[in-house]
């Protein structure tokens, strides 16, 4: 089965192609462009590294959140388009799930997925790894980085900090915590390959969706909803 | 400071864009295809992900071996060829040294860089990171799997497999080693990112050399060079 999957959610941009479960080609940038610019040009670029076309996909996954609201938006709205020709099936992750999957095979007891929410919170999710098995400790959130110290205050085992919030939450837990360590740079952001590994559980497990269903999963109402719910208040 | 770095010393080929000493742009691929068919467009491709070309780029930095002859000469010639030019200063790094950056950051005594050598031999290295920074433990070599095992059991600490020959190690190290274990696949192969990260050390330490100057670093004699030998004798 080939999977190509997506991730817009933040600052980088990433892709990942993955064959019958080994990643057979990759690509991302970190560039401060917008991601309208650069998601569809290095989707092209990595096909073409993997000499294969869109048409060669047999599942599209993308993180749909949390995430960038305009973010998520690309990234969901181009896997539909590359899905909808041929009815694709597709997989939305958790963000917070394909960043965890990074650290998969790495020795810490709590993998801390972290992304910077602004306003003083991160979306957050707990996970640790059984056996190379991925298990969820909690739900996805929005949380203040204060209430997230509290919390991993109680835990016994190491923490390992991953995503484009863990540099934010090292500076505040490194005095509380006792073991906290930051993940490497070259693994700490979204990747496509985090989001393959995280879809492919999920398509064994449950299978695709139709292009239609797969909509994005914000926490938070965005900034205009916000201001909407406000004046109607 | 812009640098590109290069990696088709096995199997997979790599390229990753530096800039500043972070990666803004990255392309992996393992498809099985030669890398005189895959390695420049994919340069080109990483480099239009990072709104680049190779004009921007002030270090050329390349995997120069140990590796497969024909990937390390591919590697190599790619650089000189993009590096003539403007006489664009060159590092070459070992490719065991850049595999091991691949772990930079995780929490194991020993890293050993293995690579498939054929013939029953792995190229390999020992590593050990102190406070991010890398400590080589041996010169690259080719040595026995045995004789290599050997050589761990006499080590205290945890050990990382990391390289293409590293399941060919774990195999047979499994039963010989208390604590040994194999980097996750996502970066358990050659990088783009290992090499910078390899690269980026040597160009602050040293400098870099001309075009002219950066040579292949074989660690056996050549299959032909072997028969004719053979023939001599």
């Amino acid at each position: 089965m080939k999977l190509l999957a997506l991730d817009s959610s933040a600052i980088s941009a990433g892709c990942a192609v993955m064959d019958d479960g080994q990643i057979i080609a990759e690509s991302f940038v970190k560039v401060g462009l917008t991601h309208s610019e650069t998601l569809l040009p290095m989707v092209a670029n990595t096909l073409a590294n993997a000499k294969l076309t869109d048409q060669d996909i047999d599942c599209f996954a993308v993180s749909a959140g949390p995430g960038s609201f305009t973010g998520i938006r690309i990234g969901v709205a181009a896997v539909k388009g590359m899905a909808f020709p041929r009815n694709t099936p597709c997989i939305g992750v958790s963000t917070l799930e394909a960043i965890a999957w990074n650290c998969v095979g790495l020795r810490y007891g709590v993998i801390c997925a972290a992304m910077d929410a602004r306003r003083g919170q991160v979306y957050n999710a707990l996970f640790h790894f059984e056996d190379g098995r991925l298990v969820r400790l909690c739900d996805d959130r929005a949380i203040s980085i204060e209430e997230l110290t509290d919390e991993l205050s109680y835990e016994d085992g190491s923490v390992l900090l991953v995503g484009d919030g863990a540099a934010l939450c090292y500076k505040s837990m490194q005095e509380r915590l006792s073991d906290v360590s930051l993940a490497p740079e070259h693994i700490r952001y979204q990747r496509g390959s985090g989001v393959a590994m995280a879809a492919l559980r999920m398509y064994e497990e449950q299978g695709g969706q139709s292009p239609e269903a797969l909509v994005p999963t914000y926490l938070r109402l965005s900034q205009a909803e916000r201001e909407l719910k406000k004046k109607q208040n």
